[in-house]
């Protein structure tokens, strides 16, 4: 992927190429690497009998972002908790479903019920995030967000400087007046190059802070975010990147951690991507231009 | 609702009554009250036209645990960045849907889209957690996980020390190999009343570690897990406790914030469940009786 430095490419983490960047008297910009938690879609597909004739038939039931490693737990536990299976007995196998896509991992779990067992997927909680027919990945999933961007962010010429990033965490906590009084929301915020907070918007979840922050600019015809940024209370994951990325933001500046597949999706669409984002430091994980 | 002592009851806020337990020489537990963040559901019916005959139409696409406020916000930013919208004018009109649920709430946006919209909705990510015919809301949440669940967890008699609550955040760091690394994953691990850590699973997301966890039980035929608490790194909101209860959990113990769905839940079910876990002490929101 363009701009991007990988080094090393384990299962459950990526080392990145990022600039660790100090602020305030006698700092200093270095370039260095960080090793990052994976991010990659697993898909679980179920074997079982149709209740009807007792055929066999294969469902895939859901896709989600997960860090590789216990993947057939993981496939299991979400069986046994969104109430498909009821004990071990209930499944008569389960295992990785090849072939490897094309980063090496095996993204998809297949789990085969045994022949007794009644399954309602009706209920079921269901996360698509790609269909892409050449194989379950992190890149497919990066091609499919891709099919809907409506912005190029390579050329936007946003700039910022490091002291006015470094002040946005207490700006955002400031102006958070549920997480004042609970300890327990998550927030995102809209700012411009001067750190001035246009919008917070809570909640208990992190995808639903955003939607509403983006929603409340599409109320004022305020889209695309050109020129602006936004600030996350917790970690970058590759939802947050690509809601960010679809509302035309340039820049997405995180609290907490970003994984493997936010640092590729911004990358891929020239976000500049920083992380643990402190009062007197912070990491640049893409576009460190941007940052005056 | 059962053994819960709910005081306050605002939109984006309630206050329970908890038990504050301080940890170590001289400390000591006393009743008092916190304010919660209010998790509830939020359904996003669409109206728009059929793209054969154009003839209009209506669909829930949506149901998502969010905190009351902005609601219109949250639907309008869901749509855009979903790319089922892509422009203010694409909405005709977007309110609540009525009538209230019992607590007051309207739980229910409804989005007109205009008529030259093409909707599809086939890439749409679903969350479907209840479709109660009594409306959308919490409780009904909540009796919606009662048909799933299978342990009865009142009678669960697990007693555990404050002592050893307290050391359980240190210990679940401590086996947090990938987390060591990035700084960047959600774990969940399975203690007894000793405060042995029996097994931890991370990964970028909280629902992923905790399914990892439970999975790795069903493997080894060791479901429900009685007698046994979970630990979380981060916040305990509705998912995460119900699936604990479905895995019969007596007690959830985490290290953030936990949501007032997550307390509704915690007291219906007779879990124990502990929030903002610190070394020195920490609060208690359901069945305190369970702490030595």
């Amino acid at each position: 992927m363009s701009n991007l430095r990988e080094i090393v490419h384990r299962q459950s983490v990526r080392q990145f190429g990022i600039q660790r960047i100090g602020v305030g008297a006698g700092s200093s910009a270095s370039a260095d690497t960080d090793v990052v938690a994976t991010e990659e879609p697993l898909e679980i597909r179920l074997g079982y009998s149709r209740p009807d004739g007792g055929q066999r038939t294969e469902q895939s039931i859901s896709i989600t972002m997960r860090t590789p490693g216990n993947d057939e737990e993981l496939a299991l536990g979400f069986l046994f908790t969104e109430a498909i299976i009821a004990k071990r007995e209930d499944v008569a196998s389960v295992g990785p479903c090849g072939p490897p896509a094309e980063n090496g991992l095996i993204n998809v779990v297949r789990v085969e019920l045994a022949d007794d067992v009644a399954v309602d997927l009706d209920r079921l909680e269901r996360h698509f995030y790609t269909s892409s027919s050449c194989g379950v990945c992190g890149k497919a999933s990066i091609e499919a967000v891709s099919v809907q961007g409506r912005f190029d962010l390579h050329a936007d010429g946003m700039t910022i400087g490091r002291d006015v990033i470094a002040s946005l965490p207490e700006k955002l906590v400031a102006a958070q007046s549920v997480f004042a009084e609970t300890g327990g929301l998550h927030a995102s915020g809209l700012f411009d190059a001067r750190g001035e907070i246009a919008a917070v918007r809570e909640d208990v979840g992190r995808h639903n802070a955003l939607d509403k922050l983006v929603g409340s600019r599409l109320k004022m015809d305020a889209l695309p975010l050109t020129g602006l940024g936004i600030i996350v209370s917790g970690r970058a994951s590759f939802e947050l990147m690509q809601k960010a990325m679809v509302a035309g933001c340039p820049l997405v500046a995180a609290v907490g951690a970003p994984s493997s597949l936010a640092v590729e999706l911004a990358a891929e669409f020239g976000m500049t991507l920083i992380g643990f984002l402190k009062r007197d430091r912070f990491n640049a994980y893409a576009r460190p231009d941007r940052i005056a």
